[in-house]
């Protein structure tokens, strides 16, 4: 290693700590790794996942991690600025093939040599396969031309791409599934608006869960929220969005499975009406509540979408009175609800706030009720296939008799037409979901009642509901939803706009 | 800008120097980025496509590229070195999405703050449109199990995949092309063997170059030589390989459309025997000289490749000498053929080198007349649908009489026998390009007609060959091919390895 960047010679010891470096990252050996990483809150490691500040995260990053691609230095380049401080660029190639670039910022400091900021770049992989299963340029052309000419769409792997399978998030659903002969309606119906078909994106198992964390395919990232979760279950659409690599993120929401999305990474997104959009070439989760719902970047495009997927004429001359209730902003976290404060609204009525976890259970019985009788045969000695939350609420879900199924579909009844009654003419602002996105890994129990309090309403209403991007005070993403009464989707996009 | 990286201060002047260096990347302002970068050979600048060291390649990327996608800095990092020096890291947040990162090293020069190194990481697109058209995860999975478990397969835009088109590198041809019903023999005989095809890799338009240099989807990457040619016309096969995202690149060779882009790449190569390997769905371009081969980055895995693709039994007993014509050596750069000379061989017989220019022209002639008879028709008013030098050999093909092209055949017979009857049962040595990879946008008619003389050689006798990746003078990737009678491919691949 020779000082290219500079006249001044490699500082003393550097070589020497550089390599220990990469013995050190080839072994795995945390410990000599942290020692090699300057300690306190300000050392940077950034790669494609995001940038970690602090030597802490750094430490518990590489710990979680299970060890670097195996490679090899082909170049290195030294800038020396003094004694004590010298960048160190290299080239890498890895085993797998390709080659990457690490800068270093070396500093010697008490106890020797140690990185004060690192940035790795490591070759992308053919496809990120947490976001998609299959993609192409383009993977489906437009058919026609029209308000989405240029526009790209990935497409949740509920719906039915002609040619191509539906997978469902599940290997084993996806292993036995037939070749699509057509295309879902909502997927013609952009196609021929001017869209192409990006690709198939990743969901949660069934649709069945808010977090994005596909036991198989991963977690598919959120740029907004590094280290941080999706959402879900239109996980893979949302992120794929979120990263430019589609401009139109179709997916459906049956408890939350877009506005979920839509909060933690940042985006607008809609879950239309109940039974206003065809859902034919869908695979159901709980057809009682399921939605179809979009996702995009701006809320123009999102517009520009429901001009294309919803019924022509839509929009009412119904209020357009923006009616908040405290006591449900007050579901959120403090951070969250502080955002969703922000939003000029008048009191609403009050809200039968005791009776919200009637509902929120009435809700989960019977959209497990309603899952088990579209997926239970199915899943019938198939559901090791499941990974662990999902299975969890299967198993459940195979547990529910007739009689409390019945109960809870009674509940579910009063409960729509006094959430319509209360919701009446006007638009009803709240939380789209509790809390920022959780950190991988975080126990989602508490955050998960929370929100679905929340995200149920409109599952139970049967009501549309738009989510606009807020951030919250910590700098991360969060969303506020504007709920209306069914039919008035149209209205919510223009507000939204 | 606040100084979190450091107890000091942020130097005086720095920030103007990064907010002037900002707002010159977004306006393309060349003279500013230019001055805003430290002058001299050491001044480096990585991305994904690779290291540039010094202010003179730094500038002519830049001058070359059209500016730096839209986006705004959302995070900034400061670590103060001295009043001279300061790394400064930025999160970028970009228009079309996703967040990247910037680290620089800024040192304060005679004429004021200059950058003297930055690494630039941006999110990768859904997939590399210069390198695929279509990707999957897998696509297509294996049907069987064997020696090629575990193996993905990037397949050249010439063979059928079943439930998928042919695009021949060529949008038009693409537009106009059926649904495969079956995939092709050798990609059938891949997924047999355990192997997934992982997509479908872009190609020079119908085969018909060795650049690598797709006029629509842009010339796939070359990481072992960076803004270098990838080679072609098996372009996208061999940068997926390179790249790690496929292990096996299928592909064709006429005239060296499998060794040209191994030798760029440093990648194992073989072009089969003519008529060995069973080519029905695939696309022809020259009938007398197409032949199946395939891409690797271990001899190991080209020679179980052909354990699945050759026919059984294939090892001879033949002479495994391996000789050297120092005159067909010295066709290449000096750099190549001292690489070439590396290997220990003994004296071949005398070749004919008088004729060299005769048979390369026979080639040529035959090659084209026979690509007209395959693609005239369908090209006859679509001529304009091609990238220009493509374009041109097709419009050169269509003006070749009967007459020249019959007396283009039996010179091409007679060459075929007069080369299998140089070779012998010897392994002929000699280089699989006349030079390393050219950089984009260079002139290759010279290196075209230096590179064709030598590998036509093969395409006329119908031989096998096997390229083996060599590192040339300059570090740069080049190959040596083994030749030898035709149905001993797999004598050279045990060679190989």
């Amino acid at each position: 290693m020779t000082a290219t960047g500079s006249p001044l010679p490699v500082p003393a010891g550097l070589v020497e700590a550089f390599r220990a470096y990469e013995q050190a990252l080839m072994s795995n050996d945390l410990a000599a790794l942290d020692r090699l990483f300057a300690p306190g809150p300000t050392t940077l490691r950034g790669d494609a996942n995001g940038l970690l500040v602090g030597h802490d995260m750094i430490s518990a990053f590489r710990g979680g991690r299970g060890g670097a691609p195996p490679r090899r230095i082909v170049q290195t380049h030294v800038q020396t600025i003094d004694d004590d401080h010298a960048l160190v660029v290299a080239v890498t190639e890895l085993e797998r093939g390709g080659r990457g670039q690490q800068t270093q910022l070396w500093a010697r400091l008490a106890d020797g040599w140690a990185v004060t900021a690192a940035h790795v770049s490591v070759p992308a992989p053919a496809l990120d396969t947490r976001i998609w299963r299959v993609v192409g340029d383009p993977l489906v052309p437009a058919t026609g031309c029209g308000v989405l000419d240029g526009e790209s769409v990935a497409v949740k792997d509920l719906y039915a791409v002609a040619g191509h399978r539906v997978g469902a998030g599940n290997p084993a659903w996806l292993a036995a599934a037939p070749v699509e002969t057509e295309s879902a309606a909502v997927v013609d119906r952009l196609l021929d608006a001017g869209a192409d078909v990006r690709g198939i994106a990743r969901t949660d198992e069934f649709a069945y869960s808010l977090a994005g964390t596909n036991a198989r395919s991963g977690a598919p990232p959120n740029p907004r929220a590094p280290y941080r979760m999706s959402g879900g279950s239109t996980s893979g659409s949302a992120s794929a969005v979120s990263l430019g690599q589609a401009t139109i993120g179709l997916g459906t929401d049956t408890g939350g499975s877009i506005r979920v999305p839509a909060a933690y990474q940042g985006l607008y997104g809609i879950r239309t009406t109940h039974d206003l959009v065809d859902t034919s070439g869908l695979l159901a989760l709980a057809p009682t509540f399921d939605a179809v719902g979009w996702l995009t970047r701006s809320a123009e495009l999102l517009r520009r979408v429901g001009e294309v997927l919803l019924p022509p004429g839509g929009t009412t001359t119904a209020g357009r009175r923006l009616v908040g209730v405290p006591a449900l902003t007050a579901l959120a976290d403090p951070d969250v609800a502080a955002a969703v404060r922000t939003l000029p609204v008048e009191p609403g009525p009050d809200w039968p706030l005791g009776e919200l976890p009637t509902w929120l259970a009435a809700f989960q019985t019977w959209q497990a009720w309603e899952a088990w009788q579209v997926r239970g045969e199915w899943l019938t000695g198939r559901l090791d296939t499941l990974g662990p939350d999902v299975r969890g609420r299967f198993e459940n879900a195979a547990t529910i008799g007739d009689e409390q199924a019945a109960a809870a579909r009674a509940t579910v009844v009063a409960a729509r037409d006094r959430i319509r009654e209360l919701v009446g003419d006007d638009v009803l602002v709240l939380p789209s979901a509790s809390s920022v996105a959780p950190r991988l890994g975080a126990d989602l129990g508490p955050v998960r009642t929370a929100t679905m309090t929340l995200t149920c309403l409109a599952g139970l209403g049967g009501l549309p509901a738009v989510s606009i991007p807020l951030t919250a005070t910590s700098g991360l993403p969060c969303g506020v939803s504007l709920l209306a009464a069914p039919g008035r989707d149209q209205d919510l996009l223009e507000l939204a706009t």
